[in-house]
């Protein structure tokens, strides 16, 4: 199957959007085993959209649109794409039911251009949207598949991945298996040089590689004929991978690494709390995201201040006095009054230097000392981050945390 | 000027490169008043490539292609280019001398296929590279114009800067000016009921809104001669928005929430500091992303447990106990702790339910209560969040937290 993603919008031609379904698409589709041919990004112009939908059909079998299902008067894709296949608009009784019980629900008034979204192709499939009210859909006619999305990444991915992606393997043969290996403490060059023979010799499962925000993951992907016999491809070579590099994989499953401490915690009943000065809160934030946190998560301070730190954490002013309040000694002190403050079992301390402003020669931008007691036992770790921006050290410096716990709790095990 | 940005390239289509290129390119032409119509990703592709061409000249005058300038045999977008306007490739002697230099300099061998980098459309303008060996060009035929840009972004943005934008600029009049105009408070729909005689009058400014995760945005651009007229025109129509929808709109300038109420403390050197429960440190993380925001922000509490919220705020078990964690009483005791325990001028606090679980009949998933204490006047709000996911009712209660700050802010001074 040849396919066409098509990302329908004109904020996307101004540059301000980065359109980051078209990228999230073609992944999607290279994993199905469909190869991707062209991507178009159009405004929302009915002539121009068509002349794209009549390209795309000359040598292609499968479009697929972003975009334009809206409820405004811009939102044309879906008429566009029911005129290019031959089929009409009605009324589909299901989906109107859903928009009127979504405002009923959240108890907002319904204008009338939000029912114009209950209008779809007579003979499509259509896509529920479970968060949002615009409804995507499949339609086909002699051989050539339409497929709609509407354009929020957070409408559109689950969509995907439970309606559309379904849809087309039903069509597609072949199976395609892959896993996403998550690592945290090892750079992209040194990930790549670890598993350099596995990727020449690859044929089946392939290997590659992604660095994102300090992580890198691998994917590891097989197409078969055979569902199991993929499964069992990607299985092995897992085991490869844990075998070479496994003290700095934290997931298999692509799995967040906050939310891989955050079940760990939760599994194993470890009370915790936190005493963040440069994360702001980004710790507290990140690992609260995991629901059902409230179990073991008990309090977290942010202590900005130096009154602060003193006050709530009881860190003495003649510590950070001699040491500094960016310091190996101010860190533990913070995890320290956290513990004594929550009685927890875990706490878990950051203060360094976000940016822009604040850095030295001795203490630059990127510097954070981090301390994690568990269980009676203390460890302190800083990290001079790349100056990336305040967001992206601040964010490290998390990673970074969540890593020591990850790693408190097995060397208890141990 | 209508222009349509193409960028080949196999390896974008697996969705594995993020196609920056496409994103900066839009910027730049509409910087220029150059309105883009569309982006098209292709693979080096001889067939598609030039019908994606004669497509684009169907009804644009510029094409600007990157990629597919190099030596190898797979770089085949000059060759197609060229062909499609009309004129022939021959050896240019600058070109061929530059190449010679650059590998005798770099004291590399030059392969036979580096020459063919020579090779240019007889009738182009060329663009030197001066940070590889592959140039770019402009051709243009009766009125069609074709740019090719090499792909790699550090050679292509400095060619594009200083040879591109001055060959376009000679050739197109006009400039465009725009402002986005952020609001809170107001659903995309309401929004454009507001304004919808404006939106439909429009020629000159033009007006587009854009719903992102609980915030709407409006662009608004004008596109003039002259420069000062352009400002002018957006000037007014701002003036005319805050007349209607001012209540609403936090920024002119495309700013975050976030950055406008950190902003503004700092400004006013206004303390704060924060007591949260189910944003888990969201808003103190949101805050305190704002360079300089440590002269303001004092400290903040994530009291998860209701003993947290006692031990740390003071929040009485008898409030918990008669009016429950999730309700105003406790949205104001939490307010009122952290204010008493950091002396600052400003508190904020939430307290609500972020699901998945822990939603009842009375107290939905969605519900947060959240109250504000500034200079002694208090008040405490309610909102019904859409269930849209655990993150997305967390961010959304940060964004009305601090809208509550910039309310509170602004009637202390009316």
């Amino acid at each position: 199957m040849k396919a066409v993603i098509v990302t329908v919008g004109t904020e996307l031609l101004f540059g301000q959007t980065v359109d980051t379904n078209a990228v999230y698409l073609s992944q999607q589709l290279q994993l199905l085993g469909i190869d991707v041919m062209y991507r178009h990004t159009v405004g929302d112009n009915p002539g121009r959209i068509r002349r794209i939908l009549d390209l795309s059909y000359e040598d292609c079998d499968l479009v697929i649109t972003t975009g334009g299902l809206g409820p405004t008067q811009d939102d044309i894709t879906k008429e566009i794409v029911t005129e290019a296949l031959g089929d009409a608009l009605a009324v589909h009784d299901e989906t109107e039911q859903a928009i009127r019980g979504f405002f009923a629900k959240a108890k907002r008034p319904m204008t009338e251009n939000n029912l114009r979204q209950a209008m779809l192709p007579t003979r499509a499939d259509v896509f529920a949207n479970r968060h949002g009210t615009a409804p995507g859909f499949a339609l086909e006619t002699d051989g050539r598949i339409a497929i709609c999305l509407p354009g929020p990444p957070r409408e559109m991915k689950p969509m995907f991945e439970e309606c559309a992606a379904p849809y087309l393997r039903a069509r597609c043969g072949g199976t395609i298996h892959y896993r996403m290996v998550r690592t945290f403490g090892i750079g992209e060059s040194a990930l790549e040089a670890a598993i350099s023979d596995l990727i020449s010799a690859q044929t089946d499962p392939t290997l590659a590689t992604y660095a994102k925000d300090g992580e890198c993951s691998i994917r590891v992907a097989s197409k078969r004929a055979d569902e199991a016999e993929a499964r069992q491809a990607v299985c092995s070579m897992l085991e490869t991978l844990h075998g070479r590099i496994g003290e700095y994989i934290f997931s298999d499953d692509n799995e967040e690494l906050a939310a891989v401490v955050g079940k760990r915690l939760i599994e194993r009943n470890i009370s915790v709390s936190c005493a963040e000065s440069c994360t702001g809160g980004m710790f507290a934030q990140s690992l609260t995201g995991t629901p059902g946190i409230s179990a073991v998560f008990d309090r977290g301070f942010v202590t900005y201040s130096n009154a602060a730190k003193a006050e709530e954490l009881g860190v003495s002013p003649a510590v950070i006095e001699e040491h500094g309040a960016v310091s190996r000694e101010t860190a533990l002190a913070m995890a320290r009054g956290a513990l004594s403050a929550s009685g927890s079992r875990l706490a878990i301390s950051a203060t360094g230097i976000a940016g822009p402003g604040g850095g030295t020669e001795e203490k630059p931008v990127g510097l954070v000392y981090m301390a994690c007691i568990f269980d009676g036992k203390e460890m302190c770790e800083s990290i001079r981050a790349r100056n990336n921006g305040r967001s992206w050290i601040r964010s490290y410096a998390v990673l970074h945390m969540l890593s020591m716990i990850l790693r408190a709790i097995e060397d208890a095990d141990s």
